[in-house]
């Protein structure tokens, strides 16, 4: 999907709604238990109820890993499902030399591999260039690298003060920013920052004027929608605002499709309300 | 695996080899092409050519993911066949918030979830203290954390100055590695230190005296176990360096594991000249 695609389905779903696919098969409604595939069917009714709400689906790969080869079925037939239109994110936060990660990016963007055809898959750069750009090889794919991560631990090494070139320290995450631009543009990468930092959010917009920003912990990890939309939202929409847990978990009962698509209605009548103000 | 068990393998194998499974299917030899599952009849073979003279294996999750659910199953048959007193290496570079992470620690610790049981992992630790610790919640388990990785692109972030407490800059390596201590102790974390780095391993070993060290970049890329040695090995072994491709791919004929015990055997008889000297 390019990103003037991804920009128009924004604003004609009035909505940056991203719903991330965390689905714990202990916490999934019991009377899908004896679906042949309890995740598949839990995730094509979360996807059957919000699909006109949300613009991108996120699933967490881990949830999926966790369950060995039966999972990644779960995944294939998830990500098979998906509606076209709809942005696709395998968050799988990868990374390795060059000629490890040309094989995790064929794993998530060749579907002659492991079955799998995502939009984007997130990336850690702790291992730099040569880690990241063989994701940036398959046209039309994108790389959605860390930066300012939603968790506590961000403060260990995120947010640590490194020397730039300019002589100004500069916390590390803004370093990541600044030199991913020189690997790729806005078409191809996007960042990573946490709802729970909205007050470097500001900052970050600087530095990626153009970027879309995924950002994570909205809802369960408490983040404000509303900071969020003030300090992201551009002219091309710039934001996909991810929610799994108050979503996928809304309710444990048979209702728990229509509960979830109150939540994530809920979520993008507030977004269409930012989106009229800009 | 314990500290205290892999030291005494080191020393009863007089070797401190580990052999990395980046296994390709493409690269198998073709003879191997009508066997049911050719990655696990390869990796069999590898195994038994090698495992007297290793410590180690290092499956390269990777490899197996980019054939779906298929190279998961090569995957759980690769790592039950390995030898009992060989210690494993999830070689994935994992890392997300707690409950992600959570997630993958069961994946690969958790023989129950994915039907693996690896003895370590390899994890990334751009996201902090929460996206590791639950690795470390599994007695007898190991986190192997990226320090100073092999690649090119260890330049752009793990090498850059970053200001720490005592006012004086060190390289963000220098940092991950003080800070992990605090963490775990060396029971259960080791570090990955590229072999084409060996001019900081002296340095790195002042930082952390008795952490093994997990050391990636001999052969194929370059790195030189001579220098790897002299500056890593302590008392209790404190090494093990990984070669991938140069035994994996020494032939891609029929005679592949005899050739891929050839080099084993070179590299395992060099490992027992340094450890004569300490």
């Amino acid at each position: 999907m390019t990103y003037k695609e991804l920009s128009e389905q924004i604003f004609r779903k009035k909505s940056y709604l991203c719903v991330g696919l965390d689905t714990d098969p202990h916490k999934i409604p019991p009377h899908l238990a004896n679906e042949k595939d309890p995740v598949f069917a839990f995730n094509r009714a979360i996807i059957d109820a919000t699909a006109d709400l949300a613009v991108a689906y996120k699933p967490n790969i881990a949830f999926y890993e966790a369950q060995g080869p039966r999972g990644w079925e779960s995944l294939q037939r998830t990500l098979a499902y998906i509606p076209a239109d709809c942005f696709t994110i395998a968050d799988a936060k990868r990374g390795d030399i060059g000629n490890t990660s040309n094989l995790y990016a064929r794993t998530f963007f060749d579907p002659e591999a492991a079955g799998l055809n995502f939009d984007s898959v997130t990336v850690a750069p702790y291992m730099g260039r040569d880690s990241v750009t063989p994701f940036l090889e398959y046209e039309g794919k994108w790389v959605i690298l860390l930066a300012l991560t939603s968790n506590l631990g961000s403060a260990d090494f995120q947010r640590r003060r490194v020397s730039s070139e300019s002589s100004d320290e500069q916390p590390l995450f803004e370093i990541v920013i600044k030199t991913a631009q020189t690997w790729a543009n806005s078409e191809q990468l996007m960042f990573v920052v946490g709802a729970t930092q909205a007050d470097e959010l500001g900052r970050i917009r600087e530095l990626a004027p153009d970027n879309f920003l995924l950002v994570p912990g909205v809802g369960a990890q408490g983040g404000s929608l509303a900071d969020v939309s003030r300090r992201g939202l551009t002219a091309a929409g710039g934001l996909l605002v991810n929610a799994s847990r108050s979503i996928l978990y809304a309710s444990s009962g048979t209702d728990f499709a229509d509960r979830a698509r109150a939540e994530a209605q809920a979520l993008q009548t507030e977004m269409a309300g930012y989106l009229a103000t800009i």
